[in-house]
């Protein structure tokens, strides 16, 4: 517990106030190579943080700060952003510019090309130079350019969930490349804090809703880095998110259909061999499929893989946390390969369960 | 209030204390032509109802009974049985042989062929030749024979949400036939009131998960009746139930590719028309999609679709009650076109909510 | 289900669109002697009812009206306002004015005194004349005062079920007016469809915590009545409400000393004879303790008594639907004990298990 | 992360496979002084941590051993035992019996009077000079004993809730003995893990209610501490268990009366400077209330103090995790004490939230 001094990682978050944000607070206190340095938040600053997260009564005598980057560039190693898309995409450019490492959670840097920023989130992209210089901070798909990367764009957490499961299919062009469907159910924190009807405890408790079907951002987020890996620039999915009355989670059902016969055990020890060395996605035996309980709060992928012999499709279930994995978790991961740590550290506690 | 006594028809039931069961008694305690005479339950005979489910204390005055076929016969016109499936087979043959009108909510009598049946249940049938009178309780597709029918094989939930989704399509060849993906989600009460690990709350609540991929029994009733409008005998889907920690509703999320290329509009006029005449099934406007909250407490499909442009795969939603529309209701629904009644009869209440 | 229409009541109602007023909509279609004229929302007018609430696809063709008195008054017999306190008290007065007969579900007009109401809602009350002639919509209380009654002060969520809880032992100088204890537990929609931090999805679920710890305004309701019933001006009581991560229900746990040693069973008869008229209070027999389950969706009360035999003190349970009893239910109660209707009309469906 | 092995304390857990019992299991996972040794669970023996709780696919490797007294003692410092009352006796008996430091969370050796155990737990108790050496193991009570001690009562989860926030009014004579009212709250999880028709998801899900009203176990141990450490062999209390929709957590709401008048903030001072050594207990500051919410998954008890001016009544309330200080955090927190290390040692962790 006691940190030496001299090699501690010294840390920023801005956006400390959301789910991202205080899920890389709760993360970054267990890790025992940081020390956090400011926490910002426009909309608290001047406020202690236990006032806005009494779970941090000890913990969280820190005073949030308004955004100041030149205080930030001199005291921080690295600044984790937690903000909404848009806002980020500047805060970005200004830090990165003042020489410090940055890991953005929002999905303003997730693109190589502008064009496709806009065309999806309908705004502007000011620096389509930085676009190049992010890297797309799946551990998994990424670690080497990572370890050299100065600005990561985090994953979306159903592009997570999703690529996980769908990579391994990348290799001996097994898969069909228009077969691909994705059903993903997620937790309501991944709605965010601010305040929705749609996520009023009353209207969405007790029921389950697909929304934003065949427009939601994340799709195209999927269809680029499976397009780079493929290197098929047209390739497109069918994603359809879900909403379901629980706080955390993703659990991603994906069909597709396969290039050639090929048995389920030899799938699953492709599986096995691609994931060998990543320690945070475990592929479950055949006595169990993914549930999201088994992996709240942690930052693991559970896979499983069913192969109908009827229909000859693959079935892949994905679960993840969606602020672990899917969000805080995966950034830790990117900040520790970034500074040459073991990925582990940080990331080690399990869930809480029940 | 004052039910007609010469009009009205006499019902027992068997399985009362089960959720479908104790829907059904929920349900025809509105109806205003009923007379509930026979409450069977052998393993809580001689208790009275309200000692079961104390929401009763005002009308479960009644005394629960042990089977007695002769009893039920000599005073009922029809009787429901919601019993597990098995154990159904042999009262459905017993009570239809003395010449009582019988709907069956188990899976017993929903295949044509005795073998069908044998491959999925693990069970032998021992009534082939009354699989073959069984009449397939899906009123919006059989409702002309539903109402000279003696026996009613209610469909089973999971079917019920997918058929109703996929019936419009049936015409004029639109449908890919080996295209059909249905990935289906069901609250908890769809696994009945027996104890298991996987219902246990702390097991199941604040967690999702997929169950029975590619085994699940339901995947063949719905390849049986889909198959037999489309003559196609080897019609085979994909169909992945999934469990939601919530009481009720089950909420179909279906991916077919169609044979042509047609607008989303004329889909929509084609499941307009296609139920034009089918007052419990309802075409959501652009507004809205399903979610389960909507149908909740009644005998409602909602439904919705969206076509993909890039994919040109049409998503189908679907929506329903699985103790309703998916059981009990849709029985209820049943009985009333066997007994020339209108259809909505008992089954206009409104789902409570929030 | 064909109404008469010679004999139908004709009813507006103010603020449709929250929880109370979507209720009240609900019940009073299932109402046989009712026609409802005007839906009023403001902020949704010229809306259709089903575009906010798509449960009613079928029924919601109805398009909601901006709020104009002399429209209600010209064509409606009783007007139902499910609006917020101090908003209310304005427009109870103007159609009360115009010869309405009035049902108004806010804090308005639940006390007698002006000063009283003031204290406890921060807001003048400009009528005080009127808080006169307003009754107390609890049935069970004053049920021949409401015969005679055009103004309805229909009861709080809490207090409804602490008073019933209370009420029999105010008979024979029973109870120690000093010790009176209510830890009241309730549902999320008894915070209303407004959105607040608090009643956000994730912040409520999985966690119980108290609120207003003596300053609750049900206090001084509760107070005001038992008050009157006791003779007793200045009672006094402590009331503590807390939040449950479900939608529905409160259940009220009552701690009371007694001015005599009487045994349990004779205080079971002394409720059973207390409520011996009153349809819709049930005292549970020994085998059943009152779970909000068993009322959801209902107009019952469900009651239950424990005498510790150790500390002497009386221990009430008391069940309710807060949306139900504790509000529309009990308003279409009042309506129809005011218009001379069997008081179960409307109100007869049982709840909706699981 | 790297555990000293020269000073690792070796541990043995009885009864893994519950919820207690899996939670010590996590803790210790994370404990930087702890090697465990042995995971026994008669019922699974032979199979391995990770097919029973798949969320330990990586650190589950472990074998479930059957009870081997020998074995254990041989290869143990210290046993914890989070097996069901009535067994455990006999299994601490004979583990103390062979020189093992034991930590028993059952309710075995929660009395100092065999009777009182054997009136409310309906079981004799076979080992009356054991009960005498047990120190009950609430650390805020009892930690020089604790220091000492070879056996550890440790305390059920309602009276953990109940006595923090009970025992500074034990100063200074403050509390009106025969005032205590106990009003509590639990998660589902405080039922255990073996399957009943109460804790089904679909019976107890959208629900609240009481149970044993009067006659619940901790009643009499709650009385028993207080009992003593106020020198009142005859305290009595009342106290109330619900059940509320949600996995883990309890609330207490406690309700006296006091000796004499005291401001508020002369309580909270008495209460701040009562705990000013516990690092567990907070009492938090006047913009807050606890939610267990902001404890769950973490060891800490979450305060607050409300006197009602107007009727002179002190509400406490208490917040706990029902797993964690009130079971397996706790013990692990009695097991810091126990080998005089820093208490905080394994449990440091923030909640996992939301």
């Amino acid at each position: 517990m006691t940190k030496e001094l001299l090699k501690m990682i010294k840390v920023s978050i801005l956006g400390i106030t959301g789910y991202a944000g205080i899920e890389l607070f709760r993360l970054l206190k267990q890790h025992s190579q940081v020390e956090i340095i400011n926490l910002v938040s426009n909309s608290k600053a001047g406020q202690r943080l236990e006032d806005v997260y009494p779970q941090f009564t000890d913990l969280g005598g820190e005073i949030l700060k308004e955004y100041n980057k030149e205080e930030i560039a001199k005291s921080s190693d690295i600044v984790f952003l937690a903000l909404p898309h848009g806002i980020s995409q500047d805060r970005v450019a200004e830090l990165y510019n003042l020489g410090l490492k940055v890991i953005d959670l929002s999905g303003d840097y997730r693109y190589q090309e502008k064009d496709e920023y806009e065309t999806w989130y309908g705004l502007e992209h000011k620096y389509p130079q930085l676009l190049k210089k992010a890297v797309y901070g799946l551990v998994e798909l990424k670690r080497k350019e990572i370890k050299k990367a100065s600005l990561i764009a985090n994953p979306g957490c159903y592009p997570t969930a999703s690529l996980l499961g769908l990579l391994p299919l990348t290799k001996d062009k097994l898969l069909k490349k228009d077969s691909i469907i994705i059903d993903a159910k997620s937790g309501v924190s991944g709605a965010g804090r601010s305040l929705k009807q749609a996520t009023h405890f009353t209207e969405v408790d007790e029921s389950i809703k697909a929304y934003n079907i065949t427009t939601h951002r994340h799709t195209s987020e999927i269809e680029g880095v499976l397009g780079e890996v493929l290197l098929e620039k047209k390739l497109q999915v069918n994603f359809t998110p879900h909403l379901v009355p629980m706080k955390r989670g993703i659990l991603a059902t994906i069909y597709v259909e396969l290039q050639e016969n090929i048995a389920e055990n030899e799938l699953i020890d492709l599986y096995t061999n691609y994931y060998k060395n990543d320690y945070f996605v475990k592929i479950l035996s055949d006595n169990h499929l993914p549930e999201t309980k088994y992996v709240t709060g942690t930052n693991f992928c559970h896979l499983a893989l069913k192969l109908d012999s009827r229909t000859k499709r693959l079935i892949i279930i994905s679960a993840i946390d969606n602020l672990a994995k899917g969000a805080a978790g995966q950034a830790v991961q990117n900040m520790n390969v970034m500074f040459g740590l073991d990925e582990k550290i940080g990331l080690m506690a399990t869930g809480v369960f029940p």
